[in-house]
């Protein structure tokens, strides 16, 4: 631990805005916020920003992690009263109007949490232990190396049992990401892995999703859920439905209508929490969420606002329970935070923070996608171009837009996933033994 | 350690050919045997083939590391009696005809060593402890890391020496890469980093390259040498000439003339050796590397081939101490086996291999290459075209290459790299602590 003063950065005069995160939302506010009006602190744990969206796409060989992270200090290029400060913080100390850092500490006037989400295993100690999550660039990574590294360990066991629990896939929750990395699992099994492993029976590869709610992609209509579900089906997805999954030890997925999947792999896309940093009052938080009012001000804290995931806003009636953890709330809260802070700064009056739903789109796998916009649905290869351009015009940065787009098109001409490399072997949980009676007398 | 009986490779009746090393001579050979006289097994320590020349691009954020690797099961298209695992060969067993590996045993008919070669400390422990080697995709991935890392504790700390010592970078080997990475550095230094850290003082950024011979690039031409030189040091590098590094602490690097530079990086280019396996005579190595005949055979070995930086030829007069630990002999020296092993199979006699010198290029910057080819050299902005040219068209895979293009168009027009990502931070080593006295009585 570290203790530099004020992490180095100098006084200017101004009034300091502290930016914890560079997802979606911080970055929008970073960009925004007046330079001459406030000196802008923008804390990240990773030098980068994550485009997380893709993430299946880096854990399904289908994009290079390169290509959906960039660079902090490059995105944010007027360097006037600006600092980035690469930084894990823990702790906000509103007292001493400060937050705790692995590198010291910082003090601020405002302070803005953009610190997005985290993976929730819903207290199951064993399910974090064995399962994998997918919510950083290194986690789609490991997932990467895992998949392959299986593939190249089934072709040396002769045991078709063992070898078919390697093969099989089981990806707990139907939102969004579990949708879309079962359709890229899927197309793994039909068009690539068949070519990559003659010598292994590819169609005994199996691929679950499992959903805990009667519909996939909840929050979505349900002509979209339908298709989706419908699509899945075509791609040889065994969709489970009503069906949460209850525990999992490594080896046998166990679930909520008793029934039970041999897997080595687990991924879990169930469920995401709020990455909350410690000193927080417990009546400011709402199911890890911070409370705020609708100018993203938390309760009780006069200087301290939350945008993105971490928000919990109560007051829209469409989403009475808090806008949903997805990137359109928090950018649209990063500029509208902004120009409030703007505002302030101006002596003038905030304005509540309005969402606009500009709808939501799904990708199942080759032409097939769902889109669901305010007025209406549709589906199919129109979705799939659509989502494909949205996606490219969203991701951050001109080269990782031409190195996406180069990706995409060869992949779609060739009926590939190149990246398939094990860069950094992925390295098992082992099932915890039990210790050796005796132990102690060696 | 797994024991899979010959790695669960079936018997075909044919001739089995053992290949031990994906890299360029080995896929050579690989892709040109013949399927209906051979079954072909190809060995490698990482699912991809590495294309090593371009690393030096990785560890400065030019590339991505999954631009310049390849799936070797990608390349292989054919698959009949084709064979790939991916293992780590430790042992051969001549007598029994085996090779011992970490998946278990294979028996061959014929054995062909194909592994490259490795950083050679030169037996200097205290070097292999502290300096950055940049042999293989996870080395540059470190360097990467390292060198961004650098900048963002510098920027942390007012003692200007600490500040100095991190930003200093010492490159050991004035071969094409020690040129290479000591340009590409400087492109960081002129263009890039003054934009990312303008708190920055980057003109105390000293890139310094230590040759231990009075010339660079060893095996060009004096003209090449010469004009390299200069280029590097229009260019800001420090270039010290007859200057063999003697030791490093992980702070202080000494050098033959005796004086000192203070940097926290030193990075080793000066020296490869053999990447052998263990379990051949003496009589069979010559420094490192096994003694081959005109026919690739391993001296006193009548099953066993090596090719590549690992075969020592002692028969071409040009290469009296054999031929170079590049590419192109790899490339040229798989061809041939491959053909010799053809035409053993249908009882024909085997020519001697003859190396074609195709010439030698490096790229030292912006519009800045030397080219040496067999009858003329030229330098400038047309070798570097053609540099960019012949390193794309030998990349192995379509994508690739147009992932390298794309990044290299978008670098030259924006002034930039833009892959300065710290996916996994590097751990420096910490040098030895001498041992608490007493540390038993706790």
């Amino acid at each position: 631990m570290l203790n530099h003063k004020n992490m180095n950065i100098p006084e200017s005069g101004l009034k300091r805005v502290v930016i914890i995160g560079a997802g979606f939302g911080g970055l929008q506010l970073a960009k925004k916020l007046r330079r001459d009006k406030f000196q802008v602190v923008l804390i990240n744990k990773n030098n980068y920003h994550t485009f997380q969206p893709l993430l299946y796409q880096v854990a399904t060989s289908g994009l290079e992690p390169d290509s959906i992270a960039h660079s902090v200090r490059t995105i944010i290029k007027k360097t006037e009263n600006f600092y980035f400060r690469l930084a894990q913080v823990h702790r906000l100390d509103s007292k001493l109007r400060k937050v705790h850092s692995n590198i010291g500490d910082l003090s601020y006037d405002y302070l803005i949490i953009a610190t997005g989400s985290q993976t929730n295993f819903f207290g199951n100690s064993s399910i974090e232990r064995y399962a994998l999550p997918m919510k950083s660039i290194l986690e789609a990574l490991d997932l990467r190396s895992l998949i392959l590294q299986n593939f190249e360990t089934a072709l040396l066991t002769n045991d078709l049992k063992e070898r078919e629990r390697l093969m099989t896939f089981v990806i707990a929750g139907g939102g969004p990401t579990g949708v879309e990395l079962a359709g890229a699992l899927s197309e793994l099994k039909n068009f690539i892995l068949p070519r990559d492993y003659p010598d292994l029976d590819i169609s005994r590869m199996n691929i679950h999703l499992i959903q805990a709610t009667p519909c996939l992609l909840d929050g979505m209509s349900r002509a979209s859920a339908d298709a989706a579900l419908d699509y899945l089906k075509k791609f040889g997805v065994n969709v489970w439905l009503n069906c949460p999954v209850k525990d999992y030890n490594g080896q046998i997925i166990y679930m909520g209508n008793g029934e039970e999947i041999e897997s080595a792999n687990l991924i879990w896309a169930a469920g995401v929490r709020g990455a909350l940093i410690d000193g927080f009052e417990v009546s400011s938080i709402d199911r890890g969420r911070l409370l705020v009012d609708p100018f993203n001000r938390v309760k009780d804290y006069d200087e301290v606002f939350a945008i993105g995931d971490i928000a919990a806003m109560k007051n829209d009636k469409r989403f009475p329970n808090a806008h949903p953890m997805t990137a359109q709330p928090a950018i649209q809260q990063g500029v509208t935070l902004a120009k409030n802070l703007n505002c302030l700064a101006e002596g003038k009056k905030m304005k509540p923070f309005r969402y606009i739903d500009r709808g939501s789109m799904a990708t199942v796998g080759r032409n097939k996608a769902v889109c669901d916009l305010p007025w209406f649905q549709f589906k199919g290869f129109f979705a799939w171009l659509i989502w494909m351009f949205i996606h490219l015009v969203n991701l951050v940065g001109f080269r990782n837009r031409m190195v996406a787009l180069t990706n995409w098109i060869i992949q779609y001409f060739q009926y590939n996933k190149s990246v398939r490399l094990i860069i950094r072997p992925y390295h098992r949980v082992q099932p915890e033994k039990k210790e050796k009676v005796g132990l102690m007398e060696n």
